[in-house]
């Protein structure tokens, strides 16, 4: 595996001789990304998307929210799950019903599991799969895969960290995991064993909850219109709940689709920049290491969540 | 200092034998805390509170904030100016200007440094000092200040990093300094060698931002009503600022004032957790190693800002 902070001094020593570095003003991590070359951008399948639809804002604006699925070979049971429910239009209807400040907004059947739920919870369709725990871990994920990618020191969550196909991971001897940063969508769930089944998702609004790793399914990450869900209101129950009272800040859920099964004129597209590509260490290392004009101290390391895979919305 | 990982060990292994704590559940660092004894809670002076009044809600309801200025000898000649701008109501009637998602709230008066402006900047108030970015770093956090506190391992970010009289405190060699995590309030500032007066005031609203650390002033933390900044709507310019076209996003704030020079009867109290007493160290060894029911893989380590020191309101 690539060291990340070894491996840009090597990088940047052969790119230009160390005078002409130290002249030329240091390029943002947004710069690198800005000006990273085709070839390392990929292609997210659309099969891969779900595009969700809130009930639009006070103001009548609409509310859309993509989510990217998470690719093989993290959690494809709930996956695929959440794509037989997407396409029995399940989700269609259910609501927002927990927004906990610094940690997760949480959308399902407000009726499912609730003591003060007002009906009967909605039935699920058939042909779920029902998950196990041992899957929050995956041993494909081995050396041989993650000698492209770039890796984090010092965390102290895991025994190695890294990005692994566009995702950031964690791994130990029994195998890989995705790691819960901002942005990152998970499957609520009740007790062990019980694992969710994707009917109750969330997804992470503070600072990154990695106590949650290997302890839950994460199924993918928002890539667009978080902000629909970062800032909805806080619920005023435990663990930020809405309570009964509140049950008028409920976001409705109007409609989940996986962006393959649109019209093609309505398919969104989106790509993410290669971890395994130059332009992705260099951004790597100057979000460890900043040297913009702004920064005076580089702080000369990132934790693995302070460096957000870059993701981009192309066509239009 | 106290290794964290290594001294709860130790600390249980003395409490009970081992097959006794097998059999009971093992608390939540939520009931740790709820379990301190008082005389580990140190009351916040007044003197160190800034109760922030937005305008009302959409719904008419009332929006406070709470700030906890940052004790000595952490960045005093930045919050001797805070109170010096409170106590000149400089605060009264200027806005929030800035919601980046995932980064920063920022307040401060929307006609300073803004090529948009509609009309002249405020003028300061008299017998602000002039900070020198020199001051982001204390000198005065030596090896035997610290022995109370407890210490976390791994951080990509410093040499060391602390709790130290309960703050999350990063240190080197050189000095410490306090770090970026979630709620953590700032001065904003432009391009060094400017470290900003006070005037314009920011906190962090998602994943921590490590990187500002030694870059930008820290002066407190948000102790109530965070979610009011938290949930407020992004901007769509860059960096988050509203735009000329949002000028009606911009939320006001009524006032600023410091909770000593309010009537008794209006000062609100709290209290912090002591950093350096036995229950900071079982919840900071809890919140590392979760064994509450929910968790089947205690994660072994947390980054500091991960463990947020407990505060609480007192009387009413």
């Amino acid at each position: 595996m690539t060291k990340l902070l070894i491996s840009l001094a090597a990088l940047l020593a052969l790119a230009a001789p160390a005078i002409a570095q130290e002249e030329a003003a240091a390029p943002s991590p947004g710069e690198i990304v800005a000006q990273a070359p085709a070839e390392e951008w990929i292609t997210i399948p659309s099969e891969d998307l779900l595009v969700m639809t809130l009930a639009p804002a006070a103001d009548g604006s609409e509310r859309k929210v993509v989510i990217q699925l998470m690719p093989a070979p993290f959690s494809q049971g709930w996956v695929e799950n959440i794509r037989t429910l997407a396409r029995a239009q399940w989700y269609d209807g259910i609501t927002v019903n927990r927004v906990q400040d610094n940690y997760v907004v949480q959308w399902g059947d407000s009726n499912y599991d609730n003591p003060e739920a007002e009906g009967a919870a909605k039935p699920l369709p058939k042909g779920l799969r029902v998950m196990n725990e041992a899957d929050y871990i995956s041993d494909k994920v081995g050396q041989a895969l993650a000698m492209e990618d770039v890796e984090i020191d010092e965390d102290p969550y895991a025994d190695s960290t890294f990005f692994h196909q566009g995702w950031a991971v964690g791994g130990d001897t029994d195998g890989a995991w995705p790691v819960h940063c901002y942005g990152m969508a998970g499957v609520g769930r009740g007790r062990s064993p019980d694992a969710g089944s994707g009917a109750e998702l969330y997804t992470v609004i503070g600072h990154a909850p990695r106590h949650l790793d290997r302890n839950i399914a994460l199924v993918g990450r928002i890539v667009e219109g978080m902000e629909h869900l970062s800032s909805l209101p806080r619920g005023a129950g435990a663990l930020g709940f809405y309570t009964a009272e509140e049950a008028g800040k409920r976001t409705p859920i109007l409609s989940v689709r996986v962006a393959s099964d649109l019209p093609e004129s309505e398919q969104p597209a989106f790509e993410y920049l290669s971890t395994g590509g130059d332009s992705f260490a260099r951004y790597a290392d100057a979000r460890a290491n900043r040297r913009d004009p702004f920064f005076i101290h580089p702080a000369g390391g990132a934790d693995i969540c302070n460096i957000p895979v870059p993701v981009r919305r192309v066509g239009d």
